[in-house]
């Protein structure tokens, strides 16, 4: 934009990632809200639309911006389809509003307008000639009064400033100074389950009831009212394919596995197959479906894990071994992280020749399975593959299905994982695992939620995983677990948990020094007395409960902290745009000892809820459903891990009138 | 990039302003440091080069980078040439690099290598077909060692992990994983007084010492060792053009001139000529061309006030009324802010037909004057003209004159503000004229010094000009004058002041709601006294030479703010980035009162002074010229403003040896 008379300058339209080269995300039906600044010199009023279209059309849709303050200017329209959106901005100088506005203080101030009169009909000429027929006969109209010397100039004052000519007016920008900002920026609309989520993963093949037999989708099937009664959203299964068999690992990861042994799911591919077939002792396709649709009957999505990597018996070394890595001395190249060997598993070559072949069929993959009714993906390792074949292997599935959700399994370093979410990754595994410190949550999770992170990079926080039994966890006992699981399920929207294994607080490591689990479902079947008395199962059910009863939790980018000056207590608080959900979180991160602090609370919720500070307000405890009058800003809070090391607040307005004098809305 | 066989990501390639719309701004002979993200898929090492040049030169010179932590990769170099630089980045996968350390690894752990050495032996011969002759057969001498299988193992590893090997492998990137950065950068180098300057604003019809008598630039020139003793190096003169007679305003901005009234120097153009004429009374062009040698003999540079704006006596309004905006009653329209009326003023009218000769036009004074030996222009109230027309015509200008300095004298709101720096202007005025309490000098600074605004707004802080006496510096005393001072020459490498009026405390306003100087020197000319008791020019003597002396205070991105548990007292270090010189400043911002705090110093400061915060070390006050043992981190400070109302410490080492034990180097 070189011409020196174009006067508008638009800046930082957003939200924007990296200069416009990745969609930022948003979900169904939610609002978005586009801001702009937009300056020029001088005095001279400006306008501003907003431009949007949804992908696949052809005309922008038009919406006046509004200008905030600080020539910041917003405007806001719903998302109601899937997939991408596209949108940008123009301006221009509003002579006709600088006009009017200008008039007006000389008339006020006495001054003579006669000459403004003149002015302001050249103004009403020049947009009569691209005028719609009835607005160019009003304009017509008004010009006539306003060049009439002989009507008083308090009718062509009225005339001047009536509404309906400024309506008319806004409709035909100052095509001389109009200005389009300089790139089209993307915005894709993702699933409400994107955002708000809750996972559980577990093993088909430890879901028999019958000790030592090998559970299948059946088995499953049997287990999914457990998992819908705790609340749960998505169902995260491991591989689900035929296992190798060539460098089978045993139970605890050894080296050898004896002829019983099951193996690691993650090792895939067999003579039944590769990534298209299903482990026989699973069950059929057709089991797979009805798993998928007794699930959907619960409102329980299937999640599948997608793990590009071949045992040495998958059925691509033999067809396609140019999709490998040859050695020179002929062999195929086994996954290594020197001197560390891992032979059972071959890893793609995607700097081969034939990767235009390769990506082509994994792409198949994801359609195979989507074809069979899958929509939720949970994609293994994924920074072990290029960042740009994910890219587009997410950008080809979801312009047929954007109803899909792609986790990205990475944990790996903070700007591999940003850029897997940028390049398309739905949800991401995050560090929140490592994180139990007051300082560390409260730093960690402002990184996640400051812009523009949560326009791309949406968190999917696990206490554990098959792979993590943190320390944690080890050392903390039952207060550790219903802790861990409060703290996810609040300050995330998307959490999901490994079970059983959770909610029976399983804790031993294999060693001391690791965060292996001792005889681990990953190399063995194991046998869950899912009754046993130490569950925390209701305690999952009440938290998933409380998450889906209030819309401040469906989010995450709306979490604050608060000072509490206590190292072991953390506060914070999340509510509605509208603040008609208000949830402040106190949790004791000492699992061992009993924590008191005086909590402050913030004044944005005073100001919203009690309406001044001196006035009390109830505060609903979720958990225990417990009601509390709070008096002040300062409260006292004291949690003993043993009986709860949390508090979910559900802050009330206190409503005081003739009608409902005690009640609380 | 949409092969997605490329694996490497190149991202937040840094200086970049607005994603590269606008170069970032370094000055002559500063290392400049060019950061950027690199990451790929996997555990392949990488390796990255800067690519820079000079505007002008066609081929990229190349300079490795190197990673520091957290995926961030930097190399710097020394930017040794005025105007305009090029820069972007490169990164590739260092599959030599790579197998070297996986080598190493295996070998260390006992394995068989053998496979090994012939994939090595392969990345050499790729690597021998780029390189030059003298790489070549080192390179075929290293791979016949590798492949050599009757050699001990011991001899191939020595070959294999040779430092010149890696050496010669490091010039031939892989081609076939090598990416570039999608965007090439720019650095706009600037002279170093663009950044460190020390600006003095006189008024030439002032300067004369008869009673009564039109000063002129031989007073200037008898003025400059005045000015040149206090330390300035810049002399900033309001316009010298012929003023115009039409609607003249008279002493104290009053409506109807007298005859014998000068009226105001922004009243540009009279019969004697516009822009590029000099108002008969202050002298010859032949006597400014001298002002300006008399003036660069004692270091200073004289600086012109460039404001486009006419008065209805300018020549251009007859020559070239295209350039003005007609009303429809044939008038020319005059500046106006409804209902204010400058009936003295025509602005131009850059939408017109003919901008693209009155742009040229415009560009033409700049260039005439600078045809005269100006390189310094301060440009009146910018934002008033097309934000583009600056940026193509400080572009054009610098050009051809790198050396230029433009300051943007925009007192506007911040968006703009920024905006007429990113375009172009070297310097700005601020807001600081207005910031007097510690949290809005604190959350100001805190902007202003952050990135990346430093990489294009460079503050220069006044604390008066002809137009703003500020209500602080109207009640404050000598005080506020000394404070006021201190913080501007501190705070910022560039500063100015508009005397006499400052260095003699004059603190009458027009009236008690206004900031503007009673009897201003814009409406009328000024007999000052320089000899005045109160003046305080050994003060500013005094900053002057200690801002000379230290390279700390000569930039402003440095700024650091420490904890001071008084309000009352503003605390705050720079050092330069090798520590050589560390400035710590204390003021009170209380011109009424004693103030007193604990201050304690940051450990940025002791870790590199006394090496452990036990060791005392020495304090020196630079403006006192006082020496001080600090023993601790916590130091107790004492501000009477009667007496000092800030003290300025140079932070000096604590050396103790045999040699010099009680001397601090």
């Amino acid at each position: 934009m070189k011409d020196t008379k174009k006067r508008v300058i638009i800046e930082r339209v957003i939200p924007q990632i990296d200069g416009g080269r990745f969609p930022a995300k948003r979900v169904l039906e939610e609002t978005v809200k586009i801001e702009a600044d937009i300056i020029a010199d001088g005095h001279d009023h400006l306008a501003a639309d907003l431009l949007y279209r949804k992908g696949g059309e052809s005309e922008w849709r038009t919406m006046p911006m509004l200008l905030l303050v600080n020539d910041l200017w917003r405007a806001e329209f719903v998302l109601n389809t899937l997939g991408l959106y596209e949108f940008t901005v123009r301006a221009w100088i509003d002579r006709f509003d600088t006009w009017r506005s200008g008039l007006l203080k000389k008339y006020e101030a006495g001054q003579n307008v006669s000459v403004e009169m003149v002015e302001g009909a050249q103004l009403l000429a020049q947009a009569a000639q691209d005028a719609a027929e009835r607005d160019r006969m009003l304009l017509q109209e008004k010009i006539e009064i306003l060049e009439n010397d002989d009507l008083p100039m308090l009718n062509r004052m009225e005339a001047a400033l009536d509404g309906e000519l400024s309506g008319a007016m806004r409709k035909y920008p100052d095509g001389f100074s109009l200005v389009e900002y300089d790139r089209v920026l993307q915005i894709r609309v993702e699933p409400q389950n994107a955002l708000f989520s809750t996972w559980y993963e577990m093993f088909p093949r430890s879901a028999a009831d019958e000790p030592g037999r090998h559970g299948n989708f059946k088995d499953c099937i049997e287990r999914l009212p457990y998992i819908a009664e705790m609340g749960f959203d998505i169902l995260y299964l491991p591989p689900i394919h035929p296992i190798g068999k060539t460098f089978r690992k045993g139970p605890n990861n050894t080296a050898a596995a004896g002829p019983d042994d099951p193996g690691s799911p993650w090792a895939i591919g067999g003579e039944e197959g590769g990534h298209k077939a299903i482990h026989p002792e699973l069950g059929t396709l057709e089991d797979f479906r009805d798993l998928l649709h007794q699930a959907r009957n619960l409102g329980i999505e299937i999640a599948l894990d997608i793990a590009f990597q071949c045992s040495p018996d998958h059925p691509y070394v033999k067809e396609h071994p140019e999709w490998f890595k040859q050695r020179p001395d002929g062999t195929i190249q086994y996954a290594e992280n020197p001197p560390k060997k891992y032979q059972d598993i071959y890893p793609f070559d995607f700097e081969s020749e034939a990767e235009p072949a390769l990506k082509e069929e994994l792409l198949s993959v994801f359609r195979y399975w989507i074809d069979q009714g899958v929509k939720v993906f949970r994609v293994d390792n994924p920074h072990t593959k290029p960042l740009r074949f994910w890219e587009w292997l997410i950008g080809k599935v979801k312009e047929e299905f954007p109803e899909t959700i792609f986790l990205a399994e990475a944990f790996t370093r903070p700007k591999t994982m940003y850029r897997l979410a940028k390049g398309g990754f739905t949800q991401s595994y995050t560090y929140f695992t490592w994180r139990n410190l007051k300082w560390e949550i409260e730093q960690y999770l402002t990184e996640l939620t400051r812009d523009p992170v949560q326009d791309f990079f949406w968190p999917n926080f696990w206490p554990n995983t098959p792979d993590i039994l943190p320390e944690f966890l080890q050392m903390s006992g039952r207060p550790g677990f219903v802790l861990r699981l409060i703290l996810a399920g609040t300050l995330s929207s998307s959490y999901g948990i490994y079970g059983p294994a959770f909610e029976l607080g399983v804790n031993a490591p294999r060693a001391s020094n690791t965060e292996e689990y001792l005889d681990s479902e990953k190399y063995q079947i194991t046998q869950w007395d899912l009754n046993a008395p130490q569950t925390i199962r209701p305690m999952i059910k009440r938290i998933n409960r409380i998450r889906k009863e209030n819309p401040a939790l469906q989010q995450t980018r709306n979490l604050m902290f608060h000072p509490v000056d206590r190292e072991e207590i953390l506060c914070f608080s999340k509510y509605t745009d509208d603040m008609s959900n208000i949830i402040l979180v106190a949790a004791n991160l000492d699992p061992h000892h009993t924590q008191s602090a005086w909590v402050k609370l913030p004044p944005e919720i005073i100001g919203k809820t009690a309406g001044n500070q001196h006035q009390p307000f109830q505060m609903h405890e979720l958990i225990g459903d417990a009601r509390y009058l709070w008096h002040s800003e300062q409260n006292y809070i004291e949690l003993n891990p043993q009986v709860m090391p949390a508090q979910i607040f559900r802050v009330r307005r206190r409503v005081r009138s003739e009608n409902d004098f005690d009640y609380f809305m």
